[in-house]
């Protein structure tokens, strides 16, 4: 008897389930649920009254109709039946955490508190606590807090305490009325089993959790705010499991409304990123995962805990049980070329495009490959959105030199994919100057769908670069997890590289360095980091200053 | 009775006769001649043979054809008698010279040579003979030749003595039959007066002339080549007289053939741009003339003599009598919104111009008006074809900075504006460096139609900038040159001052700098300084590392 998981990946206007078949990797059926609410950034849901500015909701009430969707419909499309379904697991954006009551009720589905938007679940964007997470990182660093270094020196207002924070500031009554704050994808797993546990994946990159020396301490808190002690020790309380680790087993309840088996094993969920790494087939250190997009994430696991420049945090047992799980990023990747698509390319191409029946993008693509590297004279930083990994600097902007009167679009736009590269190297750089291996890559996201870039990427970093063999690979990884919390003896895997072996597709293709361009790409990238340098540190500290003119402000505050 | 001069205006595709009223500075009538074999880049007329690249001849029939179809028209239209024609100025591009007979006809007219590309005139922007300059600079700076300072180090393959010597290592038959080898300027005042003078200006700028140290010596010029010694004691023999000095009276045959009247004085001539600035009405030190079109010249005159650095050159005498005239440049201005107009702009824009019937630079401007100094966050170095003055370096390239994802095409032309705009401020501070004042700028060429554009002027150089009064100003300083000829005895002016001071009308505007927007300008310039120091005195040679790879050149040679 085939056996099968599913991996339930809850994105930011969707969620999506796979029924993914243990031995041969083979996804058999996929549901995708729009939440009916979306991103709830306007207005709450039946209210008229504006949310503030740089708020991001999500009403709960539309993940458990994605379960309740979803998961008959993969079952009904493969025909599988309910007790080959050996377990499930859960991947999710974080940090999206939402106050509940004791027994798990989210507190925004109380008659009480439902238009109070704090009740709700606040989405990873909601970035309304930018001042909370300024005051954490102030009394942070003054105090020398042990656990900030691993965070690059500086924690996003995206983040855990930042968004608890500004509950209790603005809404003591819901800070108080909280039982517990909670991961959306802990909340899922808690509804579905019973049990409370917290993700070594979420705490540690969004809750500054750490295996060893736990959470920041109440004395740190209560520098905050008198009655922010308690965060920790009492509303996100509940033992930490790494992912994949089995948090319980499906209730009766559950199991009747989904349609499978009581009892079918919930792993401990994992954020959609790092839940990629593993669907993408990397399960242990060597291989650098990148999901490419909007921006890029790079995983990375080691041996080893250290102290590597600008990677915004390091989690033990934070992607795969055993090892030291690192992040870093770039804030915009391919934001960078859909700007240049929308402001910089002149009306021929355009036409030429649509003559074509092609996007933009194919065609700058098509020229731009048929230049030689070095051959445009440009060079640029990549910091259009400022830098992520590994200046940590949000004021950095970006940069073009080498301009000429015959600089052509199609030139402009390789310098761009090219910096991105750059910026990638540097990464690269940053972990193997600690001492942590990167021997090679793989990619998933959208923009493994281009040649160019992606030749440009393995030429520029001088190591191989596979497309992960999967299109779904955050909702695969959340399988593979399933399938390790259900265990070889009930069908699944015992070890996450087992489920790679048999549920990660080979790559579809795998890009290699080609020997004639590195040499001319190693000049660039010499040139590439004494900019950065230059300009990210300090030697100029221009784009700060045009960043203040730009806000209307002459002096430094 | 009212008098009149002609000022006769030698261009690049055409020549203008404008008849100008001495005491009103009325243009009473206007003329112009496009000549017949424009600019001779490809084939000689009537050979099939192509020239070879960079090549750039004129004809000298073109530029007699010229006089004989403007003089009579110009006198047509206006009803001016012959013996109201008072004078005769021309102004002419430069350095364009050809060889000639002992009698001044030129070789190319001759059968014998007429098949002989070295036996046309070479215009100002022949470009063949850059070899011939690059050993002539070698040389002179291994020599420490006193004259090359006065040009930053270095000379122009367009110039006189790189266009000669590569008459006499490609042609040396006709280098030995050129009897003198004279700008086309001089040409004309020859051919009118049976006379053969230098002017000051081109002799200065263009031939490395000097009022107290003369020419350079025969034995640098033996050191190029043994057959070069004579280069200027017999090819371009002849007394140096300064611009509006009386060549001579206009011979019977001439002013037969232009009806006009026998013996009518022909003033020294003058180079086009250094022209303008008296018509500009500029005749003396303290105003700054700029002429900006696709590039912009800068004109300035002062009491003494001094190095500036990166200034193209100083002549005594060079503009106007008396004084020593400076000239410096900016190697694209106007070139660089056309480039980014051309291959920056989306198409909506190109719509909205379309639809409102205006240019894209329009647009452009009206949008980059509402824009406040700072607003875009962006800063360029403007060196999209190198820099002139004061870097003098042709490898540099343009730069851009303070990207981010929501920059729009109207900030980026806007701070192209700016960069251009700092690129004077800059030049005009190596002025002031030196002691040498600049108070006021004046301005005439294409640009000046940009209120926009003008007032940024204003704003960062913190000067009042007028807008010259004539929109011909080459030909009206030929006129004023022709009305100090005649002197006042005879209907005309005894000073350039005078002259200008009835000739040269007030300015159409005047932008003067705005209080509020100075001091954010001035946070900007330092910045444009900072990176103009770092990327154009060696503090980072990425530029030339680009363009060596561009050329597909990894090391330095």
């Amino acid at each position: 008897m085939s056996t099968y998981t599913l991996g339930l990946d809850f994105g930011t206007e969707s969620a999506r389930a796979v029924l993914v078949d243990v031995t041969t990797g083979q996804t058999v059926a996929t549901a995708v649920h729009p939440y009916a609410d979306g991103v709830i950034d306007e207005r709450l849901p039946g209210m008229d009254r504006p949310l503030p500015p740089d708020w991001a909701l999500q009403n709960p009430a539309d993940w458990i109709a994605a379960l309740e969707r979803t998961i008959p419909a993969v079952l009904a499309e493969s025909g599988v039946a309910p007790e080959q379904v050996v377990g499930l697991g859960v991947d999710f954006t974080a940090c999206t955490v939402l106050p509940t009551t004791p027994t798990g009720a989210p507190l925004c589905q109380l008659e009480l508190y439902r238009a109070q938007p704090h009740a709700w679940a606040k989405l990873w964007k909601h970035h309304a606590a930018q001042p909370q997470a300024d005051r954490i990182n102030e009394l942070a660093a003054l105090r020398g807090e042990p656990w900030l270094p691993r965070y690059g020196g500086k924690i996003s207002s995206e983040w855990l305490m930042p968004k608890a924070l500004q509950i209790l500031e603005e809404a003591p009554e819901i800070y108080a009325a909280a039982a517990t704050i909670v991961e959306g994808s802990d909340w899922i797993a808690w509804q579905l089993t019973g049990n409370l546990t917290r993700n070594a994946c979420a705490a540690g990159y969004k809750a500054c959790w750490h295996k060893v020396d736990g959470y920041p301490s109440p004395d740190f808190l209560a520098g905050l705010h008198p009655d922010f002690s308690g965060l920790y020790t009492e509303k996100v309380a509940g033992p930490v499991v790494p992912p994949g680790a089995r948090v319980g087993g499906l209730t009766p309840e559950w199991a009747a409304r989904l349609g499978l088996r009581e009892g079918a094993p919930v792993a401990a969920p994992i954020i959609d990123a790092h839940s990629a790494t593993l669907g993408g087939g990397v399960t242990g250190p060597g291989t650098m995962f990148l999901i490419m997009g909007t921006s890029t994430c790079h995983m990375l696991m080691a041996e080893e805990e250290k102290l590597v420049e600008g990677i915004a945090g390091v989690v033990e047992d934070g992607i795969a049980p055993g090892y030291f799980g690192y992040e870093a990023g770039q804030s915009a990747v391919g934001d960078i070329f859909a700007w240049f698509v929308e402001q910089g390319v002149p009306p021929a191409y355009h036409q030429e495009a649509a003559e074509q029946g092609v996007s933009l993008h194919q065609v700058l693509s098509r020229k731009a490959a048929a230049l030689r590297p070095g051959e445009s004279g440009l060079l640029a930083l990549d910091w259009w959105n400022g830098n992520r990994s590994t200046l940590m600097d949000a004021d950095l902007s970006g940069l073009l030199l080498g301009y000429s009167l015959t600089t052509k679009p199609e030139e402009i736009y390789r310098a761009l994919i090219e910096a991105t590269a750059f910026g990638t190297r540097t990464i690269i750089q940053a972990f193997t100057d600690q001492g942590l291996p990167v021997r090679s890559l793989v990619t998933g996201g959208g923009l493994t769908k281009n040649p160019l870039l992606m030749q440009i990427y393995a030429d520029i970093t001088g190591r191989e670069l596979a497309v992960a063999g999967s299109e779904q690979v955050s909702a695969l990884g959340a399988a593979m997890l399933a399938s390790v919390a259900a265990g070889a003896q009930a069908g699944g895997h015992d070890t996450l590289a087992e489920a790679a072996a048999h549920m990660a597709p080979p790559p579809t293709q795998v890009y290699r360095p080609q020997p004639d361009n590195q040499p001319i790409y190693d000049i660039l990238y010499a040139e590439y980091r004494k900019l950065y340098d230059y300009f990210g540190r300090g030697g100029n500290n221009v784009m700060k200053v045009l960043k203040r003119l730009r806000q209307g402000r002459r002096e430094e505050e």
